[in-house]
């Protein structure tokens, strides 16, 4: 399948990830798409979700503080504000009609693959500078909007996941996340960043980052 | 005078802040308050403060990734929202209307004294915790809801920055700050806080950053 | 058992992370004691231990950055001279005369069990303070100190192993590491530090850095 | 006067610095070269001076934390283990001789261009990366290295201070210090490094550090 049109960065990075398809074509995201993810494990996946999520918005709040300019703060601030006053109250409702209140999402225990995913990205944030965190984020950003494409329509129990990772909006800030990305990039590492040694310890971050992500549905799968 | 109502932290810290009354009636501030401070003084003073909002817009995004708690985390990063799409917009145009188009504020070289203090305040959070970072972000924020509130409708050149800070709206985000801060501190320490030997590090971070202000007003009255 | 004389914090942290008998009792370290740990499951460990090592040196690095005095800049600084200029110079002439040579350490390919657990600990040194790094450096410190006190003297292919960690030199360091941790959380909390309500988050960190040790034992145990 | 050879990013980065002759060339420097610098000038210089050591060993830490490989973590932490267990001593010793004891150095208050200055760093290394923090790191190990040189063997009431930084351990430190700023930038950025747009980033830092370390020597300058 071919990449999405996330951008430039995203697409080579995508090809030097091997686990990219084992990422987005997981038994998980094929139970999603037929219906036929038991929904313990759907809801075993959905709390964990909610505590990634916190330290997603974490992550892009530092995305913030080492932004290099007012546009790239601004899309990082755009986004944690997105992800705390949007995406979280949705998580929360979505949570709460399949009978998991605020105080049980509250008290979800981080699962291991949930810590190492998150820890791995807000270390490299730190330790590392913008471009660095942008690797780290980008396959949880992009790969769920190409999943959300490829499963657009499938209908089914897990529609309205799907049609959420599906749909324009998602699918417009996966645009602007890759403009974002390649736009960072070129900012700071010239047009001919690709062939520069950074650039492979970038494409490494992403690769690993994947594989966290495999490890995440590996955990929705194995279920609480 | 009395202190406003921000909270018990910032009364306690403003008491044994040697430099508040020099900050908060700086030659400065009178200026302001009898409009005799002389117009390119405050021009010097806002493009100063452009720069000064973006990194201090850093460092509320940096207490959004030390939030120890939800509630936390969306007073930061609401914060850094209103500061990145709320109150540059609003000094873009302010500057604008006194003939400071957005290139020239780009185009702004940081004074030692605004490098002094924006870099304190975030390495106070980025070595610190939380309560780090607030007890340094504290004198601006209340601070200049203190100056706001005292000078308010004292009118004169000066009279839409006063009501800026005087207003309802400002005020009540200083109470909410103030809040912020004091639950944070009796999360973390307990409502004992003020006895234990750390009180004495928060309230020595506090006056310094107090004194790094008096050296802001300083620096916009010595003028470009 | 009772806890080895490294310090009150240690003795109260130990008490209060479930997994602890998991982690100092685990079949790996049984099969150390025994010496029926199969040899290609100690150079899976040693490899990966080595990858470890350059983590836990940057999170002491980073102990150093976030000290509150020259004595607790001292204690760091000099722990990772002692990492990175000893014990990693041991750990490639004991991987050497395995057969492992240097350039097969580097190109080791971090295991997911060895990224959870240095990304936690440096993620909480760089979020946290002082005393959450500690907190959070505690268990591999001062549990190989505990496990290396109950291995001393058992023989065995691993007794150089068992040997550096049982012996005089490892456990000085174990109780100089347990003032270190008690004096900082004095200086800061003062003497009745263990009834603040923070004191729940640093045992917290202690406890899911003891899981992660567990995690490190299980990977080891699992085999290349 | 052409640059020591201490590499290819200093010699760059000095001639886009324009204050280098400023901070190279400063009055204070040519008082310790004539000897005509008063005495308490020069002691209230080494009272800032040791509390600019804490924080400049604190960001070679935070090097270490932040290195690429072995080798740079071993020049990082080789140097913190210089700066903490052997330059601070003799800073102790030195100023002991002067008649202050190492009680009234701790009681040093932190002047603002001192503060500004370590700060910097500081933030610059949390905020950027590796090379980001070398290129703050930079004019202070280096330009003490130039000064030293120049004014070796002067002579006068200030030789000591003027045979630490001409002599041969020193400017083998320094030279030490631009290879390893060469490397690093080679490593991620390519032998074409200088042609990127991080370039100008970099030098520009490299450029505010020398500001800085001005502000420092009007400091000891002014006097207590």
């Amino acid at each position: 399948m071919t990449a999405p049109q996330y951008g430039h960065a995203f697409a080579l990075w995508r090809d030097h990830a091997p686990q990219w398809r084992a990422y987005t074509h997981h038994a998980f995201v094929e139970g999603l798409r037929q219906g036929t993810l038991p929904q313990e494990n759907f809801l075993h996946y959905l709390r964990q979700d909610y505590v990634f999520l916190i330290h997603f918005s974490r992550a892009w709040a530092l995305a913030a503080v080492k932004a290099g300019n007012l546009s790239e703060m601004r899309a990082a601030s755009g986004t944690v504000h997105a992800l705390v006053h949007h995406e979280m109250p949705l998580h929360l409702e979505l949570c709460a009609r399949e009978g998991i209140d605020a105080a049980a999402l509250e008290a979800t225990i981080e699962a291991p693959a949930n810590l190492a995913y998150t820890r791995y990205v807000l270390e490299a944030g730190y330790s590392g500078d913008f471009l660095d965190l942008m690797a780290a984020l980008a396959p949880c950003v992009l790969g769920y909007g190409e999943i959300g494409a490829r499963l657009a329509g499938s209908g089914g129990p897990y529609a309205q996941w799907i049609d959420t990772y599906g749909g324009a909006e998602y699918q417009g800030l996966c645009r602007d996340v890759g403009a974002l990305i390649d736009d960072a990039l070129v900012h700071r590492l010239g047009a001919q960043w690709h062939s520069l040694p950074c650039a492979t310890c970038l494409s490494q971050r992403f690769a690993t980052a994947t594989a966290l992500e495999v490890g995440f549905w590996d955990m929705g799968l194995a279920g609480p």
